[in-house]
């Protein structure tokens, strides 16, 4: 008899993932006691040996309640018991801004980082199911700023790898309890004050309650989509800004880019261009926003003599003589902005605020 | 003093709209007596005679409601009364497949379409709004084909404009109760027999609960970017399909594209350019799903001597000597599939099932 159907499932999911490894390599797996990570760590420990792949287990200790320590150590035994050679308990401190939940990955993903590249491994695996891919694009719902923020979490991303990100949740509790285990679940994981909680108990069920069911599977496809077309339409902006790309300067951050070639590129590959061009002069990508990028195309698509426009990271972009130039602020108050360009209407001058101190 | 803050947002709005339009030309409004087309009526009455526009008025009786040709009687008597010329109430039969909304949209627009063209209409406008368009995303998301379903309606398509469709409900709303005109609001739009019904009243609710307000700006900003995404790969894609495709045989519709030309375009690009294939071969786009494409991509991506795929319409795909071929099934038939391409593997021959019978 074989195994469970959701056993076997699991396996096969792993396996797909770690098909492509070299012998002797060193697995990682990222467990927090819940049943997503509790199946991960059962089907690495029947997978890894297989395929003559070492497979070793981490698990973070987030200190944020009490008993977390206690917590990690019952997923050392479980991850020791399993055959899992070497087990570490990785303790973190969460602090940071940007929401409990965004930096308690921030640290999560920091101490992981560091023991991966300590222990040399070849790969890390993370749990993550397809419901947890379908939170995740509602989440990125809410930020609406365009398929990049509804992608999802990628199959795969350096290092980390997520072999069930086309698995149901269901698939690994039932593989869990098959394999005769009790996931531990995150009080957190219930608590309503955490957003992706709300989104798991009460947004998704809200969703299928009005669409039907599926609609779990239905985000995560429309998340593989999208990323699908985000790298298309990424490396297409890429090409072009690397065509278009003129620095100047002695700094290597600044640079113009040609606002007629600019303005004949579809408009998804020309706020893309304008972004990478933004992220050159030294704006952090955490900090440009859709509306930065809205703002900086109103220079190309509906220009009436505007100054500067200031972006984080003191970057300034500003048009000039039939470009548009990215540079540190100060460099570009020097400069001063073009109120000469020969896109400018005669008729509708830019209000007196908007212009350049002479 | 000026008009409400309201009613100055949807006049500005119509004007925008309408200010390309060669003066002398007829504007047209469907109006349901709801309260997004009150404002849109009361709007364009006023914007339209300022920019030297004729304006008439249509509403279309869906016959599906007791009283439903009063209703439709009262809103002919709203349009005249502000002075819209002609006005005419449009009787439709609601009948045919895909569930009662489509079939009502379908019989809608062919009425509203018909009654353009006999009036020589420069625009129709639609008072949909930004929350409208809120929730078509989401019903967009429920078919999980990805961007497309995404997109949401468009500003501007064709004959038709939605001058509202970045402006929220309440402005609408707060619009016709300062003109001193009350909504009348369809039954339909509180049943939750429907499903646009149950989306706006319980799964927005439920998004916007969880993951705070802003929800609708969020889906309308994200239709908005998805839709320039769309409209980039469009026309990579188209572009890669004229350059690839190789008609051949006495049809017009049977056609090669190369196998490794195809393989080396991003997944994005490549999917769409699939997608153009088959509804040149003869597939009705309406019955095109993302399985289809999925299928047609594992002859490129998966291929192991699989034999044609048969999509809607007897339209036939099969691998053949380096060249993926569409054509109707009969002839594909007679054909045969290409069981000696270079890129079958020979140790991991196709399942016998999905061989062609000799």
């Amino acid at each position: 008899m074989g195994p469970a159907p959701a056993v076997a499932a699991i396996r096969l999911a792993v396996r797909k993932t770690l098909s492509g490894l070299a012998p002797g390599g060193l697995v990682l797996v990222a467990c927090s006691g819940g049943a997503d990570s509790i199946a991960l760590a059962c089907a690495t420990a029947f997978v890894a040996p297989r395929l003559s792949l070492r497979f070793g287990g981490l698990t973070v200790d987030h200190n944020l309640q009490e008993g977390s320590a206690a917590q990690a150590e019952r997923v050392v035994r479980f991850l020791a018991s399993l055959g899992f050679d070497p087990v570490e308990s990785l303790s973190v401190r969460v602090e940071g801004h940007g929401g409990p939940e965004a930096a308690a990955r921030v640290a999560r993903y920091g101490a992981l980082d560091a023991a991966a590249e300590r222990l040399g491994a070849a790969t890390v695996l993370l749990g993550h199911t397809r419901d947890d891919q379908a939170e995740t694009v509602l989440l990125g719902l809410a930020r609406g700023s365009g398929a990049r923020s509804l992608a999802g979490m990628p199959a795969q991303a350096g290092r980390y790898a997520r072999p069930f990100l086309d698995l149901p949740r269901a698939t690994t509790v039932a593989a869990s309890a098959a394999e005769g285990f009790e996931p531990w679940d995150d009080p957190h994981n219930a608590d309503p004050a955490y957003t992706r909680s709300r989104v798991r108990h009460a947004a998704i069920p809200a969703l299928s309650a009005a669409l039907g069911p599926g609609i779990p599977e239905a985000l995560a496809r429309t998340a593989k989509m999208l990323r699908e077309d985000t790298e298309a339409l990424d490396a297409w902006a890429a090409r072009e800004f690397d065509r278009l790309l003129e620095p100047f300067g002695d700094c290597d951050l600044s640079h113009y880019l040609d606002v007629s070639e600019l303005s004949v590129l579809p408009t998804a590959v020309r706020r893309r261009v304008l972004r990478l061009a933004a992220l050159r002069a030294g704006c952090p990508g955490s900090d440009l926003a859709a509306v930065h990028i809205e703002e900086l195309d109103r220079l190309l698509t509906d220009w009436r003599g505007q100054g500067p426009l200031h972006l984080p990271s003191a970057v300034a972009a500003a048009r000039r003589y039939g470009k548009l130039a990215f540079e540190r602020s100060g460099a570009l108050r020097r400069g001063g902005a073009d109120r000469s360009d020969p896109g400018q209407p005669a008729e509708d001058p830019a209000p007196a605020g908007l212009l350049m101190p002479a």
